[in-house]
């Protein structure tokens, strides 16, 4: 099922990752029906590690001030437990966002009523919700599938968890990947859900990706910030960040015999681009199946002197609306894109700039190429249902991609009318 | 025609702002078709003084590091020139931007016709283009039409140039208010073009306002960045700015009994109403002719420690995607508008916070008001093609306003498809 690349220490891109179902030696998971707001689909998933005692979890969440209740939960019980994480229950449907002290309230119990099942404790239980924002969370229909939920468990229902985590996404998103690191096989597999960065009122950017290596808690947390960083935050789909949003990763253990350790530095980069190519897959599932997208583009700033330089430029690029709409209709338009660069705050030299779509110089050293052969060929890259967008600074030897997609009538037609 | 309110002084809402033509004693004006770009309209307009000795100019220019030919000209000018201005030459179709040295030669000889016309220094003179980024601007047409241009001065024609600046604008954007301002009674009227912020490849916010006051350079400039910042720095449409964003103010000195000095803060703090007044209801327009926008809507947050953390909120709001879907939608989507609030960057404490569409309170100290008779008022208050947001942060007393659109199926259709 997973493809293992010959020489996977080579790059990133020499992980391959499969978007197929996978197993992670050392979790069981489950999803059940709660018919808590949805009907006719799982909306509650629990992934559970099979030896608490050997398992770490790690979580970056959203930095939005209004951030919900489960989020406040995770941030809390990730630090007293020191990442001795157990399980996540996770529910679709309802945020449990701006739901003040009885929103809190509710996620408190709802952990409690795992913990319990489980037989673990309190603070090795982690929550995330996604829904819609404002109303509270029913503890009823959490409390009667509690049980089903727990006995149904097993390796084999990744799929199904994928699926349980869904809101306004069209399609369930799961990747994995594996590679040796010092004789074990080390396998990394995760899901996720999103679609707008806070869909309609729907809020949220979800993932929660397992591996069966041993890691210590505190390095599983330096490399998932820096992962986060270069995947999950280098996506856009509007703009918007939620009161959700939520990664979690969680070690079982199970190679514990080569552990991933800060001593031993090439195991530590081997597992470094094994998330990062997981998550980077997952992040860009998540663009493809953007509110309406009809293209999924990668946005490349390279030459500056500072990583932060052509991130921020990108993500300018990534963000305009209208780049976006020269996106949607082909329109091959490097006016819009030169100009949105040129706002990004940052300094650079105007006339040293070149612009290319795919391998199609439009731009060259701060003017354009008016030749008609040029135009035809960046149309044709325009007409790609993906394609890359690559900026040339030429004043260093930084570069950043950010991920976008194209805004369409599509995301009108779904953001416009959503609650009504 | 110009409506004076009899207590003009009492705040800048009782300037009184009329949008019909004016005349501004000590300035000619005229437009004509010169068929650079466009057929059967106006393209090329002069704005001039009648006495060089006595007028001065302030211009306030895009920050984008794309900056037109025109812009650099401008800025030159106005510092060799220590503000004495006699014309600003304005062309629309083609926006002499990403056009290298070539560029800036074309720009440096048409200052250079227009001089020579006129009788005049060449650094007297201010140019601004708005239209495609890329092409060269023909100095032909230019050469042809000016002795026509230039005959054809007079004070009354203020509406033509206004037709002549507009790109994909609807319609013409003009503002006149006057005061008394010890014993004189002072005018301000101006015209401006934009409808996005950088429309399609059509480049350009421009605006071009004249006053018959007396007043110094240094002091003009300052209240010009001063009104810039409140009023067409507070709008948007998709959040992009242009290579050739342009405001400038030209006063005649006509009133120079009454000079508007540093020294008579009074006269000072009447004239920046008047200017605010006027620019501000110049913006406005810009927004209301949004393209494709059907609502133009206020977000204002008050009670922030600071003016820019007030400022930063509204704008983060008002570009917001999904808050510009929901205005457009009709849906009174307090959620949105929450969690853009939240991702600002700007820290606050979230239960503190209130929420109002118009006078109707939806949130109140961090939670939903969740009460079908405050959801309907709220719906009926969306309904409406112009409201105000308000979000009350209530950990201060300062506050910021900026004026936004929605996002429309019509902005998709301008944009998605419009070099094709």
């Amino acid at each position: 099922m997973i493809h293992v690349h010959a020489e996977v220490e080579k790059s990133i891109n020499d992980v391959v990752v499969v978007r197929e179902p996978f197993e992670i030696a050392g979790f069981v998971v489950n999803a059940v029906e709660s018919r808590m707001r949805y009907r006719g689909r799982p909306d509650l998933a629990l992934i559970c590690a099979k030896d608490p005692n050997m398992a770490t979890g790690a979580g970056v969440f959203t930095k939005n001030i209004f951030a919900a209740a489960p989020v406040k939960i995770c941030r809390d019980h990730t630090k007293r437990s020191h990442g001795r994480i157990k399980a996540v229950l996770i529910n679709a449907g309802i945020a449990n966002a701006c739901t003040g002290e009885e929103g809190l309230n509710r996620a408190i119990k709802s952990a409690h009523m795992v913990a319990q099942e489980l037989g673990v404790e309190e603070a090795s239980i982690l929550l995330a919700s996604t829904g819609v924002i404002g109303p509270n969370i029913d503890l009823k229909p959490i409390e009667a599938k509690l049980p089903e939920l727990v006995e149904g468990l097993t390796p084999k229902k990744w799929e199904m968890v994928a699926r349980a985590i869904m809101t306004t996404d069209t399609r369930p998103k799961i990747a994995c990947a594996e590679a040796p690191i010092d004789g074990s096989i080390i396998r990394v597999g995760g899901v996720a859900k999103g679609s707008g960065m806070i869909a309609p009122n729907m809020a949220t950017m979800l993932s929660f990706i397992c591996t069966d290596a041993a890691i210590d808690y505190r390095l599983l947390v330096d490399i998932l910030n820096d992962v986060v960083r270069k995947t999950f935050n280098a996506i856009t789909v509007d703009g918007d960040t939620s009161t959700n949003d939520t990664v979690i990763v969680l070690a079982s253990g199970y190679h514990n015999t080569s552990p991933i350790e800060k001593s031993y530095t090439d195991r530590v980069d081997s597992f470094s681009r094994l998330l990062n190519a997981v998550c980077k897959d997952l992040a860009r599932q998540i663009v493809e199946d953007g509110e309406g997208a009809t293209k999924c583009v990668e946005i490349r700033v390279i030459g500056t002197s500072f990583h932060e330089d052509a991130f921020r430029i990108a993500k300018v690029i990534a963000e305009s609306p209208l780049v976006k709409t020269a996106l949607y209709g082909g329109d091959a338009n490097w006016g819009r894109i030169i100009a949105a660069a040129g706002r990004a705050g940052v300094h650079f030299n105007p006339d040293r700039v070149s612009l290319y779509f795919n391998d199609v110089c439009v731009f060259l050293h701060g003017t354009p190429i008016t030749d008609e052969k040029v135009e035809e060929k960046a149309t044709r890259v325009f007409a790609r249902p993906t394609f890359t967008i690559r900026l040339d600074i030429q004043s260093g030897t930084q570069e950043a991609s950010v991920w976008t997609c194209d805004l369409t009538h599509g995301y009108i037609d779904i953001n416009a009318h959503y609650r009504t």
